[in-house]
């Protein structure tokens, strides 16, 4: 059982309106990859954002009395707070240099997942996630025929460091059930849940690299084939079973 | 830039005294893989467990009435929930289901990785963790001559489902400090440090599958290198930067 994880070579910079479906079929093929259904390419939110336009210029930003308040206990730029609370339902902790929020799509997460590194063009700009990830991922899969993982980097609360996240699935189970199939001695199982899509996002991630690699694309062949079509959402614990807010 | 994942093929079942390390060279003969110093091999933490002996007969254990209390509240075996108290230096939560503890080693995660499923033998026996499982996979590195990752399912906080998760780490950095990097643009970055041995746990654990797969040991080449040695200890958050307590 073998997995092969292709990260795409001579990718261009992404910019507003372009058609990443087609920029990713030449990425792969340039990597001579003739696209599979039970492929998984995993796609860093950063090219599928810049795709949709969800760069935003810090100058067209007005700060609101509460971004100032929280600006100044997380001690960041009161636009870049302004857009947080914006992508943002609930903010659940805000210290130096963190605000966790729990964000429009449901995911718990640092800042929003806005980004203001990787942003090509002025300092004053920073990057909002997909609108709607989950949906992003299915426009992708559909033109490209292989399921799309997209992932970004989750900071996590008792462990240092961020891992690959996925934000966005089509194409696969976001999450596997295994309650009550039994294990290889016949008992059922005490790890009920796989989060099939996070690890899925997490080993693209790790070809990805951070910083100034510019690999946001991994293509990823020899995943064991489930049956199912889930989306990111999937993931996001429900609230009522939140022990930790 | 590719890694290939291969999962190793015709393991035996492992038991308390079995030589580990001899057992792992031997699948990666059968693989006809020649161990590199630049693979990793990541490790399921139920075979070290059984070879290093801590596997725990439920008769031999007399809970306390603390155990005897959370047990009520967990819903859980009172036997199970004292292992579980012995595992651990503090209880987050305890709900019907889980225990969340800070284990031993440090890790915050469900019922101490306590484990009843794939134990070969009785019901009435149950698996701990390696009692230090980065000098254990400093051991099998060693006797490889590979990195090694030796992981667990955990949870998390605020998504659904298991993901793999690096307990012991030896011959790669756990942690990448990517702080005053520059990134493309040449601006510094916002995600400043990498959990990479946990995308690594969860690049194998993909291969590895649950319940009744039986994969518990996956061969990676290609892992992009970085120049360290790093262990798990390094990806747990320290209290004082703990938000969620």
């Amino acid at each position: 059982m073998q997995l092969t994880a292709t990260a795409l070579p001579g990718l261009p910079e992404v910019t507003e309106g372009d058609d990443l479906a087609a920029i990713l079929r030449a990425g792969l093929e340039r990597a001579a990859i003739t696209p599979a259904a039970s492929d998984v390419l995993v796609v860093a939110q950063k090219i599928v954002s810049k795709a949709e336009g969800r760069m935003v210029a810090l100058a067209d930003v007005a700060p609101s009395p509460k971004a100032e308040e929280l600006a100044a206990k997380a001690q960041k730029d009161p636009r870049v707070v302004e857009l947080i609370l914006r992508e943002s339902r609930e903010v659940l902790r805000c210290v130096p240099g963190v605000i966790v929020v729990e964000d429009r799509r449901g995911f718990v997460m640092a800042n929003a997942g806005i980004d203001a590194s990787n942003v090509a063009g002025s300092d004053e700009r920073v990057l909002l996630l997909p609108v709607d990830p989950d949906a992003s991922a299915r426009r992708l899969a559909d033109a490209l025929g292989l399921a799309v993982v997209i992932n970004d980097s989750f900071g996590r609360a008792w462990r240092m460091g961020t891992c690959g996240t996925a934000i966005g699935v089509a194409g696969i189970p976001a999450l596997i059930d295994l309650r009550g199939r039994p294990d290889r001695m016949g008992r059922s199982m005490l790890t009920s849940e796989l989060a099939f899509a996070d690890e899925i996002a997490a080993a693209g991630s790790l070809l990805m690299g951070q910083g100034d690699e510019g690999r946001p694309v991994v293509h990823l062949r020899g995943v064991p084939q489930v049956v199912g079509d889930g989306r990111a959402a999937d993931l996001v614990r429900p609230r009522k079973m939140d022990l930790f807010r």
